[in-house]
């Protein structure tokens, strides 16, 4: 099989550099173009990018020249599949421009997420939601266009869909504990943090309530939101990667935290029946100690090596008793892989396996 | 006024060290006993305590000769009151033995919290509680046991009490941010928590659940308690001192969160009234910026100076729409001050202020 | 005695709030000045400035307008005296400025720190430089200009003065550990340093080498520096505040760790025999503890109150058998008191104490 | 070939976890015994260790049962070499029986470092102190003692050898910044490290100034010390794993900092030559950028993927004008792959190439 070739967009940020870090090896695509702002534009990647993975950087990559994001550039490049990690400011225009130019673009950014004709895809929860693309081809996109969740949405959608499969959901309320990384390398001020947390991230608590009903709602004409009541607190931690997120639940029916337990542990989706190659298995791992997930010993959590980071782990599933039908447990989400470039990736895949690009 | 001598039970951990550290030039009380563990015990206070607080260990106790937990000895120092911040297993047998010696024990342990004759007390919010003391003396007890509640517990019932008087409370979930020094100078390890978070904490969610109850209920002939239902969920997180909470409620009456900072604003109890030495004023503060409390920039609130740490910070006041009536808002707590030493010792002020001592 | 009135350049950044922080009550100076960049200018502190300091923002500060940093501002506010705290670009500039408009300028930046008749002033090391200072004035400048070190310099040349008097030195290695408020609250991001350590600050060892010849060296029709060999090695580590200095010498004559920790304890300067208010007694603090100094328990050392954090803290002094002669301790200094604001407030004391404003 | 069957004292703690680790899919061993203390005997692995590393435990190891320290154990499941990585104490006894059982003992612990017939072996910088085991063998021990050095001395001798090779080495000082994990997982309390560092480690300053000597110098009838003065300053700070260290050095005869990078660089030993499965290529990594090595960034280095984590980075060389042909560089080698469990089976694999087991 000829590797379909794919570029990044905002390629020396720290999810950029995991796009690029995750895209070593990948037996179906090949990265044939790394973007940046002007500043960077003709450098060495080497040199464009101050490299913040403990990996080191691939060799392939450091002297790849950095190009413009620009189409004629990509075209050049042959590039079919464009991932984008750029600022949201930047993602309005470049991203709508490469769909006009006839690219796929896979988006973890804001900028599309509640357009009318643009999912916001997790592989395993909403692959049925790609029949929105082929909308936005019946509308004469030359390209197309589908995003990734916020970084927190990410492990939350993962984790309730299986239990809204099974028992129906009410309401969801959710308070995390997010990790440095989710602002970038620049993000969040050493002095800000150390001995300390936030209390806030901007306009995340709204992303995550609008996010999740339009992930575990319908596509038909057009997207219907999930008739699920969501409320979220968020917090950041001085944690380097990985999001924690208390949950707490009020299902349709009646289930017990074991029942709860083995919904989510047999869960699986498309990336899994196709066996995509970053498909973790299973994509919940539930842990029974009483003090995990964890970030620093979770984070990493996926099988096989390439689905490392991709895999949502769940812990600490117990009753809530303030709450009829009340469950709680607290997940883990790497926020750069299975929150961005990860899960991009894995909708590539699955894009590729469907015969969409 | 002569000034009433106290006594430290479990002085040289690192509640121990705060009660020593809040007891300087105290215009009410003398600190003359300081007990430890045998091994301690003939030492000076200086040798036998590894002191950890920023402020250096005050000179007259560096000197003070470490005496053994035992009636005999706090009797020879002339103490009335002690105050115990000993380790539970310790704290169920000394504390009565105290009590039975007819001393006025004043514990932040857990031991005797859900005693059926024992408050557990906030001063500001359950001051009517002490009625439970003289059921006490009528059992014939010659001293008397009052308790502190749990360091998470203390700024959660703070802030729910006005809110109950105004609106009333149905339900409350609360999510935490627990400081490390929770768990004592030896309890969590470095590479337990560094770069990471523990999403629990032994005993913790349940302790919450029970003290809410017992100390916004009644008290009329035994406690009964408050018709709320109260959930938790308690992590562990890298911040020295300081616990935050992310708090969901549901009112029985609809209010604003203008209305609902206003209730806590204006909230004071009988420490302020009778402008006890350690008394904060107000009791609750609200911070309007959207980024906090903030465990290191807010955990010292308090005015007036004897009464630093003694705050509850409150921010982030805003509707919940996922629940009827719903609220959110985070709070922050000094843990090993409101949460322990100082709670005790505005206890002890009150039990002097009321002439129960 | 009338307070002289003083004006803060720069006072919205973390050394400028410690200034307006130190100057709470101060018995001789009265702050009538803040002043920031343009986009603050005419906004009240509290709305200009983001407060970093757990000891909340002085009331009578909040109110105050921010003005320009305009020698016709700090006349209007009749500002006899000007601290400065101004970026390094900025300083250049406006510092002069101000001196030539007739202010004494007390500078805990670079821009001034090497000109030729400028000191780099710690009260107790070389209050004989003032003399520059008349020379200063017999060239015609209406104003002055007297600098503070660099915050790393601070407590090496303190520690080193009391050696070069009693014993002499040779050659002196100094290894860093700096805290992140060194660089400024924007300065470290917070990826760079959790669970890391950079070892490198730019011009950082440079201007130690530097500046510690000239504080020791003497000042006759200009400076000579010490003829003493310095060599650094500069890191930055994840400690909020305070510098911790690992230091290996070479003294001239032989010395015992015990004669070295006697003349650093017995020393004192012109601060201390003019008991300025800001004088801490003793400068420097020996401990005697295996593991001490240590940033968080040590930083905020000095006596009297108003002194907190003006002391040098040093340990662990034992001879280095690698070197002849050799001695090697670790000192500990806060960065922010010690290394800038709270020195130069020093400095403006000794020269008011002068009659030298 | 048949694989060496292998076996780990001490299995269950930080550097226990890392040679299991590390032996996944070894191709020249294959581990048969995990011992621990007595409470864990009879366990599985899974249950007697509670594993602290992202990449998840093994599986075959999790089902393993936990056996004694006890040779009879070791003969059982056919082991031939034995790893140590006891605790002090418990390593005098236990690996002097296993020894005189017959075992090839391989420790990274202190307890036979000194011993008059013991090398210290870094494989690359001292392989040919293999003779002292034939005088092991002379003197009719039935297995045979090695150990690994020091965690801290062995990124130092590392970078040391080829500088004494090319240009001879007067005098080293170093100052380190050493990981929490050098202290075990409970070594360092969360309270003692957050916003702090510890300027002390007991014995460490010695044994580093010994070891050093030990393992650059000769063997020849017995271990003659090299002819180096070195001197040590060694810090805890709060970094997981990777001891960074500012070296001071002064040479015989004088070289450029490029001549020292080049030295270094193209520094090979027996591991490379003889290509041993864990031999990093090269063993130092030589950075330019003026901020490396960093731990997080750098700790992990080395190639190929078994080696990961065992070459050591050094960057920052630069002249040291306060001493006489004066060098001055940071280096940073992680600590428990490096400093103990990596180098430890890279001296197993030396044994193996060499026929000596």
């Amino acid at each position: 099989m000829d590797k379909v070739r794919v570029g990044v967009l905002g390629s020396t940020g720290s999810v950029g550099q995991r796009y690029v870090n995750m895209l070593r090896d990948h037996p179906w695509f090949e990265l044939t173009a790394l973007s940046a702002s002007a500043s960077s534009v003709g450098k060495k990647y080497r040199d464009a990018s101050k490299w913040v993975l403990d990996t080191g950087m691939p060799e392939w990559s450091a002297d790849m020249s950095v190009v413009a994001a620009d189409p004629k550039e990509f075209r050049r490049a042959r590039v079919e599949l464009v991932f984008s990690a750029l600022p949201s400011e930047a993602a309005k225009t470049i991203e709508g421009e490469m769909a006009d130019a006839g690219f796929a673009v896979v988006a973890d950014t804001s900028a599309h997420r509640m357009d009318a004709d643009v999912p916001i895809m997790i592989p395993e929860v909403n692959s049925q939601h790609l029949d929105a693309i082929k909308d936005q081809k019946r509308k004469g996109k030359r390209g197309l266009i589908v995003t990734g969740p916020n970084c927190t949405t990410s492990g939350l959608a993962m984790t309730l869909k299986p239990v809204q499969l099974s028992y129906g959901l009410r309401t969801v309320l959710v308070s995390t504990m997010q990790a440095l990384s989710g602002a970038g390398f620049f993000g969040v001020p050493s002095m800000a943090i150390v001995d300390n947390l936030v209390p806030y991230i901007k306009n995340e608590e709204e992303k995550v309530q609008q996010e999740v009903l339009k992930i575990l709602g319908d596509y038909k004409d057009g997207f219907n939101n999930a008739k699920i009541k969501v409320g979220a607190s968020c917090q950041r931690v001085g944690v380097l990667d990985g999001h924690t997120e208390a949950v707490f639940m009020i299902t349709e029916k009646a289930a017990t935290p074991e029942e709860i337990a083995s919904c989510m542990e047999r869960f699986e989706g498309e990336p899994q029946r196709l066996k995509l190659p970053s498909a973790p298995m299973p994509p919940i791992i539930i842990r029974k100690e009483p003090d995990r997930p964890q970030p620093r010993l979770d984070r990493m959590a996926g099988t096989p090596e390439r689905a490392r980071g991709m895999a949502t782990v769940v812990g600490r599933i117990r009753k809530e008793d303030a709450l009829d039908n009340g469950i709680k447990y607290v997940l883990l989400s790497h926020n750069t892989i299975r929150g961005a470039a990860g899960n991009a990736i894995l909708i590539a895949e699955l894009l590729k396996a469907k015969d969409m690009i």
